[in-house]
């Protein structure tokens, strides 16, 4: 199949390198261009992720690509993932949690954990467990800590960005803060979830920007990664 | 006496007009001029309430009013109340609250908790019960709400902020947010702390600007007011 | 009827654990999802409120709920509150007025009123006596204190913002500033009114968010349903 | 007397070109550049005008210019006036109000007023009645309207910034809106006061930057001095 | 006529009290609030002023007022002037001179120039001599002073916002300073302008907001209609 | 020793719960405070940690704790460790790289790095290798990844915070970003650097806020010893 | 040929007097003012340039200027030159190197390159060499230098806005650091970028604002063209 | 002589590298370490240039580098430049005009002039024709463009920030605006100066940061000796 794009350089090096793949954001480019940029990574790659999908792109995307590539659809960030038949997906043994204070947090929050997943984690989410009801985060906390015994936690919150202190404050695994831009006035558009989050007063948890989704799967995924390889390598391998 | 102020119109009459003495902050005044200020309230109302002290003009009041006037200090705010022999507290029954995150929010509670009594509210405290380590919150905050039965809660902090939005996520009294300017980098100085709180997901908070304990202590002290003149009429009196 | 939400977390409870009920923002879901939770909220508690429904919305909401269901409508938030035929309206004596500088303040306003009423209050409304023409101000302001005798008032200002400071100035019952997104140019949109508004020289006001009527109702009427709880229990009762 | 200075060119021909003198900002210099710059105003003007004078200044200009040279003294903005016994003082019957909303606000005002006196205007103070207590304001308002008829209006506050709203919703002369640096937390330092006025309601008013009480007199001596030219001409002269 | 508004209290008085007319903003009115706003100053005042219509709007009101009513049309700021047959313009004799930067800043200045010929100044404007090309500023400048006599001028500039502080430093008379919503990036949308006129270092200047040029229009034919009164009456009236 | 503290509850059970110990940050505190603090967590962790302490707190606190309490001491962020005889530091098997961009992050850096020791990693640090020169960069970065293979990277910077975004497009770790408070003007005090940082097009990075090494530390030391917990267990004991 | 404009004055003159031709920014001017720009440009200078054109300006200038007038397209900016038959380029000797981190920096690049060619420059440009992965930097920016010998850079970026420090710090020639508005969340459009280019360690850049590849290419032509003016004259004739 | 640093990295092949030396800012070291880096900079490179010296800084240095290493002070910066007795200024007939708007600026223009003096360049120095007395520019500005022959314009502003525009409008060389941090209020801190400098609408200026007349000067110097490397040149060797 030729290719031919003189709108981008997708960097399809960049998982070899990097251990992230990338995620194409497709919100601001045309059916065609994704289209394109589709083929080239499942060409390269064997796998293409696209995120922010206009109905129009998720059209054009499922004609162009009929059987034996299989297609797999995220409603909330409108996200898909093509996969070659022969595309072995990766499983690294790394364990990712993701909690939302609301549910307009899910949309980032599965942005993270659809990247968290396609670099080979296991992740489990907890979602709309935020302040304003608070005894709905104890329990699935608790599991997640003592059962699946998480390596990072990615904890999305709008509004007044609260969630995250109060889980940093509960657990001894590194959190991931991701402000969404859920809000309005006054530190609006996710602002005054970004700066609370900056002041923690509970240590071990670094943030990423405001609806930074795949910022915030990429640092936990790699967190987890790493611990990981740690599990998978024989000791004294190292 | 003589008094002739030049600097300033003290409202002396505010109590009376709106529910709420006034408070000298003192930090920008010389010593003399508070002691004529104290002189001016102790004269016309029986009491004076002076805030924010450098220990030169906190000496030169001692200095000044000699017993039988007699002299409340609190330490954390720098404060002192003056009242003269025949002064007579009010005693409303009001029931305020008062809850901080931290010990470094203690100073500007205090302000509003003083506020309160002067007002003749019943004020009870509790402190250092910050989103860093949540636990200790509950069982005090039940014992405010069970045993005491507040009118209103004075929740203040700095730093993220968290703390009034997880108490007013968890009680049916209303809470006023009080951010005090602790923090530091961006959204630092209450910042941060302040527009978190605006942006609450839990209803029944409204908020006062950073370090504003008069003014917490003022809206407080009226919302237990109301109630408690509710409490002390006869049934049919309204 | 059989109901489900992959979308949402109805919080039904909310009332009974907050003295609030939840008020639905329509304008970011479908009319699918604005007819799910008027059901869902109907069914478990009788009653469902939706505030800022678009045209499509209010259609499918007065289609899907023929009589016996009553439906109240306010134009200028465009809100609706549904009613089953079987649900009895709570009445707690509680006493609010609500104030706006402008026309363009009076759909938050509405919103905020609408709050209150279905928690049971009365409610007041003086709308468009702000400062560019102050002398309309006064005779309703003197109305609401001395004949209606309101526990809390909510005044809703844009622009300067200067009316609720104005307001506070006057009375000796608590204030909730309610900033509107009115005006332009640097301070538009909100932001100069509510910072007016939280550098208040008048003590005894709090403020909520731009254009959060509903935190202004949320809090105005817990204020007033606490005097009005003590002013209807037997005096020996506490 | 020689004098040369290779810190500053001073603009001693500002009043002749633009009507409005030169007030030396006296803060940011020593002793010595204040007394400079000062002979050099005595010289080529016949008087000189400095602000913001620290002790240390104020001692080396008394001590620098003894009779027959007139000092001149204002206590709030520390300003000073020193004239050569020759210097005839000019008259044009403008008539300037400034109003303050403080005490606080008084030392910005105070320059403002030095300034358009020095420019030849009448000036009127009325200061210390703001929004905290309205009932002061109408009074004095009316004397200045009525019976001084001023030409013009300035209007001083700082904190919430709601007083010049209030008066130019009000009057028909021109205000010129003076915000002072006073308030803390959000919206300190004069800036919520700076938005609130570009964000009146009222029209009619305009205004200069945070403590800028010398443009505030510059622009009010201007439009006072344009009417008094008005009056002082004979009808058929133009 | 019959007339009803439940969505606005037009201060159909506010020409007697401010010797300000009011102008109604139609941008975010319909086209039948707008003739019903305009039937309502019609009626009452004997003229309608309106500015930034929509084109369903202007072809509403040219429907709705057919002759005798007569129609004037301001393309720039899409604004419409409407009169009664018997409506007698007012003529005071005041002189504004309004001068922009660039054509950009001419829709707003024409609806300050179109407010103080209204309140029966006569206007004189200078457009497109901004600082990109500051040569040709100087003769039509000196033709506005010498010839014209204005006394006042308005000074819209957008962008870097340095036309207003330059014509400010070469003139005798107040100047109104009106930054335009014109500008990228940061410091846009008339930020910058605004901001460089606050601190502009030529005394003389007042600002309103951005884009407000009804504000400027008000404060230049209030302080040439002062001016104007003056050089009207009688010399010993006074 | 008896110990009683009335300005502070120190988290002494911080480390236990949360992995995490604390830090004292003696900038605010007086030499008293210090010491008493200090006395605290020796007596009930063995070790109290303390920085930013002035002469005077130092000068206290080696008067106080002579041998056999070992003390370390940091000169860069004037930071000390307090050792009681029988403390036997954690040692985790964790590594962590610090890198800073200039010479004035290394004071947030060592911080950083302290913490890091302190919860049992190995730390190694390599400083001044910012973008102004990035060929000093390489040959350190590949020592850090091949042959100390660290689990995660601290880079701090201030100014124009770009070296952690150059960092992070080149490794397959996680990476810290740490603003500090370098700078001046526009985006100074680390405004912009953490801007940058927060914006990075290298995915994998999280940021916490200006100046807060101890957050960083709090972060990487949680995620290097995740990895290293995996590492010292036998491979069947998950 | 007949032209009027009642919308703008174009600096037709400018060429000449800065040695800087005008570009019509189209975006805001209707199909017919683009047309009747070009023509007075085509008729004064010989050659129209502009950018930012809708599809419908595109089709209507094709239209409106058949051949013998030459057209240029650019497709990135959607920009157009228009030359007359008789119209000489300039060709000055000046060098500018145009770099950019991403793709989407391209369009105000090619704005950029677009103006510098048009004043006579040769160009040479190197796209999509970002941060995110730097070895791509190195080659072609020594290409820049050694071969083509460029007398300035233009560096465009947005998002962290890290390349041009990064190319500051690498190169000998001037750099024109140029943000473009790429980003989102805190720092978004571009507002990092700027902040960070504003910050840089590397001396020798300056800056113009977010997406004005313009002000970028007139300042790098005007530099270029300076070194090539002297490398053009005899050596004596200066 | 022996030399260590612990504090800082000088980078010492900077000027070889980068064409311009490093100016060492003074003002947050230690006398102690000010002489570490003037040796060091003198034994390197045969000069040592240090900015913003405190009088102890000053003294130290004067003491510690007696003849024959001479010493050249500049009042305004405090600025000093050191030079072994065998060091050879370099000259490369690079011009630059150095311009103020007032005498605030002097200091950082200074520096400026400093940095391009030292790169080799003649600078000619125009000080305080700011926009409050426009008169006094264009004189000057005539001779240093045509008498003077700069290849480059450097302009301090703070303020209002309006004379690199004006200057900018009128020149065919390139500019380099230098916002200094003179101001008050909203903008104060040269914020105005910048954004409006930012915001110009004359082509061919860029900008560097606040106070930054250290970027200034290197990249008017580097401008500057790019023409004059071409002027130096034989025709043909390029």
């Amino acid at each position: 199949m030729s290719w031919h794009s003189d709108f981008a350089r997708p960097d399809v090096g960049r998982e070899q390198r990097k251990g992230v793949p990338e995620i194409v954001l497709a919100d601001r480019k045309t059916p065609e261009q994704n289209v394109a940029l589709a083929a080239r990574f499942l060409e390269a790659e064997g796998r293409a992720i696209l995120s922010r999908l206009s109905p129009e792109s998720e059209a054009a995307l499922r004609l162009a690509f009929p059987l034996p590539t299989t297609i797999e659809w995220l409603a909330m960030p409108r996200a898909m993932v093509l996969r070659r038949p022969d595309y072995v997906p990766p499983q690294t043994g790394g364990r990712v949690g993701v909690i939302t204070a609301g549910t307009s947090d899910i949309a980032v929050a599965e942005e993270a954990a659809l990247l968290c997943r396609e670099m080979g984690c296991e992740v489990h989410t907890v979602y709309d467990v935020g302040v304003a009801g608070l005894h709905r985060l104890f329990g699935p906390l608790e599991h997640l800590l003592a059962q699946v015994q998480v390596d990072v936690l990615i904890v999305a919150a709008g509004m007044d960005g609260a969630l995250p202190s109060v889980v940093s404050g509960l657990v001894d695994v590194p959190v991931v803060g991701l402000p969404s831009s859920v809000g309005y006035g006054l530190g609006g558009g996710g602002v005054a979830a970004l700066l609370s989050m900056l002041q923690t007063c509970a240590p071990g948890m670094a943030v990423v920007n405001i609806d930074n989704g795949i910022g915030a799967g990429a640092m936990a995924g790699l967190i987890a990664n790493r611990a990981a390889l740690a599990r998978s390598r024989p000791k004294d391998s190292e």
